[in-house]
């Protein structure tokens, strides 16, 4: 039997492609626009075009499917995950950096049936790498095949993680001990590109060997997580525990001894959920 | 009268891509070598035989010029800076990038008269941009012009640093500290690529809007500073004072005024020099 979710890939792969070529596009406009009359609204104009554009194609598509995106929350839709076919979307993962045109922005797009993500799709924009991945079927970018390093030696291993400023003191500063902490085991080095999608996509392609991140959002995660699942990583919850999309926290390693090594250092600090009212 | 170094620049130009070509080829080597038997080795014997490709090619062409490299100052070659006309080389910066593959690692070349820097070049190698600058005549990256983003409010910026881990505990203390205070101001976010070179040519092509660091060598700094500084950055030392090619550190931005706010916030701790036996 054929499967059943692979028109639905394929169908999402174009609506991404043309996605990624209306981001590309607003890059160009005059930087001197971009940074300082209103780089804020501009964002949030592309952010809003882009998922207009996603989620119009994908909904006319299939009417009868959930659609689950950033925009689209903030404007006060609900984020709960059912058994329904869902689609997962970040229209600009990376917002800050497309504000700068900071090298690392994508389109994100998970897509979920019976909670469990069946495909991922995640474009790199201004590297032009489209990462794709289907459950069962390997990862890859632009078409060529991806693995995680597969490294196992912690010490040797180069961690992503992202760092913002957080208004409760407390987890500020449990943000930066964390830092502190993977600094000194010691790892040979922490890069923060800025994209949490990327970011996954770099640790399945075998650029970085673990990305951990507390703070972030279902559609941050859900595309990257099939890639990065695909690739042969490893990903689990920040406790160590199993990975909950819903949870906005997340580790992905190249394996599992260095993801348990990442749950076993790092301090957890509240940071709600994406399917309560306490996010 | 014609410039009498742009052949010198012409020639350099020849000799980094030659070099740059040599990294890609070693990046394309599998990376379970890379990674898993001997990453070190690997590394150090790309960077020693592009240094070589480089430091022989220019001593052949300039015998009575002086150089300093980053791998023959390991070596024990002294590093001084002089009148003479001087070639300043790291034959790849961003080396951990590279063990991984991480995508920003660079050839960077400086070239000083009379300790002033006349031209810079330095080569995104996986990126394959090539950024230029000849003093007075404008920044380039791939020929295209460049500028820095001229943004002068802090709080808009995207500011770069690097983390590393510091045997002194207090001075591990500090680095986290001024990432801290930075992220506090607060700025739009802290990015680390890993590779000086490229962090300044990001500055001076308007990806970004700072970058400050503490520990680095003048082969990280030299290429770019010539690059920031012709794309209308501004560079100067971490205690707001001139830029010092020989401090070891620096701050450049895409104003003075985010420079000095900079140089006002962060916290200095003493990284020796690289023309004095303390390094």
């Amino acid at each position: 039997m054929s499967d059943p979710w692979q028109e639905c890939m394929d169908f999402c792969l174009d609506v991404t492609k043309r996605a990624g070529k209306m981001i590309r596009e607003a890059l160009q406009k005059d930087i001197t626009i971009m940074q300082k009359s209103s780089p804020v609204d501009l964002v949030t104009e592309t952010d809003h075009k882009v998922e207009q554009l996603i989620i119009s194609s994908l909904k006319e598509k299939y009417p009868t499917h959930s659609f689950i995106g950033e925009e689209s929350v903030a404007a006060g839709a609900p984020s709960i995950l059912t058994d329904n076919p869902t689609w997962i979307i970040d229209p600009i993962d990376g917002t800050t950096n497309f504000v700068h045109r900071f090298p690392f922005v994508s389109v994100s797009i998970g897509f979920t049936v019976k909670k469990e993500i069946e495909f991922g799709i995640v474009y790199s924009c201004i590297e032009d790498k489209m990462y794709t991945a289907h459950r069962g079927k390997g990862a890859f970018c632009n078409g060529v095949p991806i693995k995680v390093s597969g490294q196992e030696d912690i010490s040797r291993s180069l961690v992503l993680t992202e760092m913002g400023f957080r208004k409760e003191p407390e987890h500020f500063h449990m943000m930066l001990a964390n830092i502190k902490t993977i600094l000194t085991i010691p790892v040979h080095g922490i890069r923060s590109p800025g994209s949490a999608a990327i970011n996954m996509c770099l640790v399945a392609s075998g650029s970085a060997d673990a990305y951990y991140h507390m703070g972030i959002h279902c559609w941050d995660m859900a595309g990257g997580a099939a890639i990065v699942t695909e690739a042969g990583g490893v990903i689990m919850d920040i406790s160590g525990g199993p990975f909950d999309l819903m949870s906005r926290r997340l580790i992905v390693a190249s394996s599992r001894t260095i993801a348990e090594r990442i749950a076993k250092e790092i301090t957890e600090f509240p940071v709600g959920r994406d399917d309560t009212e306490g996010r």
